[in-house]
């Protein structure tokens, strides 16, 4: 590993994003029921991590805006941890306004508990109701700032995934949008490969099943390209 | 730690579980919504591991029902994985029947999703209830088996925490309970160190502020001589 390490230190790097400020965002958010509990998902952060170590060998400068994950922070980058979707809404809008690119890499819960208890609920009632409101949206959020970096979003779908992808992608004025299918038992989440659909305003490309690193390098290019297009 | 490992092997062992079977339950468990979200809680499994660690140290044969934590099994010991309340319930009750002993010390969620709900679900309106259902109750099914081991439970309390446990250690019919607060800061869930306070039918301790494993050893011994008062 020291001697790959080496060699990919001595090789003549490609490093177009260099000078420009990448912001990713990664892995799960937790909203807290009470004390103890909370609603989550099954996010490991792995897409987003390896999508900051792509970057920032692409020359980036790379902010990591990461939920609960037991990852290391990938060399180089700036990583600020967050626990819950608000958390993550405040310090992604805050990053943004100075960000060239924004990748909204996270499994951010579309819903939080209306009202946390103070105190660990105790059970009591053979049913329970959990009143869920909705959070704020981050990546349209970022898409729809007055001066925006170039925005792509991620979908992950169990269903007629390229669809919803595009639907998203237009409805949140997206540049650019991953998909992925997580009910496939070997792609998605928590596990160490993926396949995704990208899809952007006049075009799309098919990256099949490859190590997460490898996507994530291969998307670099891809938004680096369309990046560059899109700002000349 | 070799070095320990060593000094430990050579020591002259006090093993007074030799031949006792102990089955310990430890870490969270996970209520499926959707193939993509869950509902859990904070628990690491740090202080079920260090039982099982100190119960096999005294000599015991150890099964550890384990939910999804990121510990590596203790050496010598039987870990089968579970994820939800009912496959733990159901592997609780299958082991504990050839168990001389049985520590719940799961955080186990007292609720589950009553109708998970087979594709992602889809937000679309701004509130979304969630009925949620009682769990079954695992330890007091263990303690109501006809052939039952002595059944030691934990209380996780945020408030009273001593009446709470007491009251639950009688209506649940445990031989013990361990109590801890976990709204205190530097105790409880993900953290090293903890402390407990230890009740039976005619006794109780304090074990104070120290680390998990350590009051791990603690608490087997306590239980080792209230298990040989009831059995004798």
């Amino acid at each position: 590993e020291l001697v790959l390490g080496v060699i990919e230190h001595l090789k003549p790097q490609s490093t177009p994003l260099t000078g420009k400020r990448v912001t990713i965002t990664a892995g799960p958010t937790q909203e807290a029921i009470d004390p103890v509990r909370y609603i989550s998902n099954y996010s490991s952060g792995k897409m987003g991590y390896a999508l900051a170590r792509a970057a920032r060998n692409a020359g980036a400068d790379v902010t990591l805006i990461s939920g609960p994950v037991s990852l290391a922070t990938p060399q180089g980058c700036q990583r600020i941890d967050v626990k819950s979707a608000r958390q993550m809404h405040q310090t992604a809008l805050e990053v943004a306004t100075r960000s060239d690119i924004f990748i909204a890499c996270a499994a951010v819960a579309d819903y939080r508990v209306g009202d946390i208890a103070e105190q660990k609920i105790k059970k009591s009632n053979e049913q329970m109701q959990l009143t869920l409101v909705r959070n704020p949206d981050i990546v349209a959020a970022v898409a729809s700032l007055a001066q925006r970096p170039f925005v792509v979003g991620f979908a992950a779908e169990t269903q007629d995934v390229a669809r919803y992808a595009k639907d998203k992608m237009q409805r949140k004025h997206l540049d650019m949008i991953a998909a992925n299918n997580v009910a496939s038992p070997d792609s998605g989440f928590n596990v160490d490969e993926n396949a995704l659909q990208v899809f952007w305003a006049d075009g799309e490309k098919t990256l099949p099943r490859a190590s997460k690193q490898q996507l994530a390098d291969q998307l670099i290019k891809l938004i680096t390209t369309q990046y560059q297009h899109e700002t000349n």
